[in-house]
């Protein structure tokens, strides 16, 4: 019997079955260096100690995203080793921040199961929690993915769609705690932009871009121990080329969105995102962002930011996102949807 | 006079004579975090402290292999600076683990000298030990080298040529202080598969497969402060390319290996290896295993597996090692031979 | 109005005026690892931590370049965005040693404008200190820049063009607190060549080449946080090439210049610099010094050497740096200045 990882098919998704992904990793200084040399974000809550204090925070955390990717890398060998699509996330919240020397694991329970009518794959929704060591929980997120059947004389279940949020509301933010925001030095964070000079429907073009390298992607998604194939071997797809992590492109985006969100220091939420095309080496990646809610938050002098967070290889285009028949640009690569925290 | 580092001679080595090797150096979070990011392991004990605490260590160590190329990196200036080729390795034994905070330095005996009948080069064997700041040993092992002659009228000297054994005696394994895999937590570790699951002759198709970039290879030799000009200068070989160094191409294959030997977590020998064919940027890299012999140690819960780790450009092919004239198959890149420690 | 930052044009800066630079930063054994990681050097005082002790310091430091680009770096935004060319570098000085855990900010005070004839750019001198959270200055240097003008219209500035010196002066060089070199284990840093052994006018080629690779300069800006364009966007420029940070090559010919200068282990000063022809991807990079200046110290044991330290495409022409025209040869990558510290 191979004794190799075969990962798991539609049909072991069954409602309710709890994962316990392996391999749990502490975090460390190490992880934070890479992240800045690998994105080049300077979010300054991230980058100074100093300045996360100044903000009432013990230290500064690592990127909200990178402890997303490091959650997520985990349920790569249990959940999508043989997954067909990657079809979207929705309430992902962020619970409390990731700082080195935390270690963190991953737990995942299927919420939903529904067979495709062709009856050789199927929907799968997961909820996937991260966990500290300590077992309090650092983020969640539900993502669905079309999965292979393995076996295809295995019955279709019951099918059950699990109703999600369209957007993490904002009462349902979970700030840091201790986030206070009221002696928050502007100068120092490289933007004058506050919660009140962005408005809804404003469109923010981050003209910045970065021509991304092989090396790049795949240490970047090595970091995370996600070790799907695809992104790795140049023999794995017919035309040769390795297929870009999805949250390289996030974290690319994000990072990119400093010039013009610098305050925008802390991801809260991800309410929804969309892989739209794939990315490869040597594609040059812009960001522009779109305003799409403003809200409050209890903790002091700390507003939220609902932005959709669009990564494309078309630079100068912010707001193009679909074309006339309602599809993705061919340029565009990521639509995220993100709850981001502001000093007011 | 030249003020740059000649390298050694054949006829410098004499029986008996020991180098202190240059440049001591403090490990680091940060290489933790670089090996990860440059390769694909997942090994629990080295990527989560409190699996490593749960095993009955201090903390979690840096990779053993990454200590290797460390304390072998200091000897290149000293030992094969001059080398024609890296013949072999031989009796290498891992005798305490590194952690974060320890400072590495090395130190080589000439245990044997052959001159070749040519009269131009010569093979050289030495005996290295990996030493913490405290003069505790961390590792050491034999290897030979074919070296040129500086000076051709230099007189051969008396031929020496040590007895090498063929593999380390599992009675002669060190196993880290500590080490109990009794409360082992196979689930966390990623992979099902113990001691009592692999039998002699098992051949293990390791499956994934990694393109190499010229960034990760040389960050990764550099990181081990190897610096064999073959590696960076592209105008030192005749056809432009540069060459991999071995110590990437073992810890590709070992970081593979996790798939399919998920809980082989420690390294505990180098019993021989051969570079059987030379690297290049482009070329993709697999893996597999057949499990050569089985033993038993005095630490509660843990046996010991000996290994022969093979490195490849063919995908699917395990057990495909040598030509029918007996020579390694021209895909072939690395033949290691060493034993790791994995829960009973 | 748009919310990225347009950066500043020559009319912005008037005599006298200050920036406090964005984005403090917190310096970690990460940046240490990677620091290694892309650069090819060995000195002992950055290797280990044992060796800086035996050297009177109170842990080693992160390389002196590797704070010069951190400090530097958070200049971009405010002073170079809109820079025509990076003109020199004067009177820069390492006032303390960098560690892990110091958090890094960046002033600039303007010390010169000249607005230069044809009325649509100019000449401004910056100078610039780096300090530690608690206010301490761990460098400063001058810089000088050629701006576009925003606003043609702008009434040209009284031109004041400050004096600088032509080199630091060796009385002016600050020596680390506690350096000591009367106990220096010239074994285990590499090297026998001390301060008498190095003679004015000599000339030392390092020998070894490293052929620079595309992921290796965009890591290295980015872990700097400097985010020029033109050194990510393969689209900025009309050759579709990607300049490299002439601090890269900086780093690049100090770690290369290892091999001869193995004592030379600390950077006091950077009397002067140009980047004196642009670097792509796909090129090698040779180094070699002059010897220009040698000066005493009070501390103990501990000479001063200055330097010229040249980094070239071209291999084996140490002392070749300008044609018969008195320009660089297309060859030359930089041409620097620097005191460094060498036992005696």
């Amino acid at each position: 019997m191979t004794k190799t990882n075969p990962g798991h098919f539609f049909e072991d998704f069954t409602l309710g079955r709890v994962f316990e992904h392996a391999t749990p990793r502490t975090v460390t200084q190490g992880d934070r260096a890479l992240y800045q040399a690998l994105y080049p974000g300077r979010f300054a809550i991230y980058s100074a100690e100093s300045f996360a204090r100044g903000c009432g925070l013990p230290g500064h955390p690592i990127e909200d995203i990178a402890a997303f990717h490091i959650v997520f890398g985990k349920t790569v060998p249990d959940i999508s080793l043989n997954a067909v699509a990657n079809l979207g996330y929705a309430e992902g919240r962020f619970l409390s921040p990731v700082h080195p020397g935390d270690t963190l694991r991953s737990r995942s329970e299927v919420i939903g199961v529904k067979q495709n009518s062709n009856g050789k794959t199927g929907v799968v929704w997961v909820r996937t929690q991260g966990l500290r060591g300590d077992g309090a929980p650092v983020l969640d997120y539900v993502r669905w993915v079309m999965l292979r059947k393995g076996n295809l004389d295995a019955p279709a279940p019951e099918p059950v769609v699990p109703e999600l949020a369209p957007a993490v509301a904002p009462e349902a933010l979970v700030v840091p705690e201790g986030l206070d925001f009221t002696g928050y030095d502007f100068a120092l964070a490289g933007g004058r932009w506050r919660w009140a000079d962005y408005e809804v429907g404003e469109m923010i073009d981050h003209v910045d871009g970065v021509t991304i390298e092989e090396a790049e992607h795949m240490m970047a998604t090595r970091l995370w121990q996600n070790t799907a194939k695809v992104h790795f071997d140049a023999a794995e797809r017919p035309d040769g080329r390795r297929l870009i992590y999805g949250g390289h492109i996030i974290s690319l985006a994000r990072a990119l969105s400093f010039n013009g969100l610098e305050n925008a220091q802390i991801v809260a939420a991800i309410n929804a995102g969309s892989h739209a095309n794939p990315c490869f080496a040597g594609d040059t990646v812009y960001a522009w962002s779109e305003v799409l809610e403003k809200a409050e938050t209890a903790a002091p002098g700390v507003g939220a930011l609902r932005l959709r967070l669009v990564a494309t290889k078309a630079p100068g285009k912010a707001g193009a996102l679909r074309g006339d028949d309602g599809k993705y640009l061919p340029e565009i690569l990521l639509d995220l949807d993100i709850w981001t925290l502001i000093p007011h």
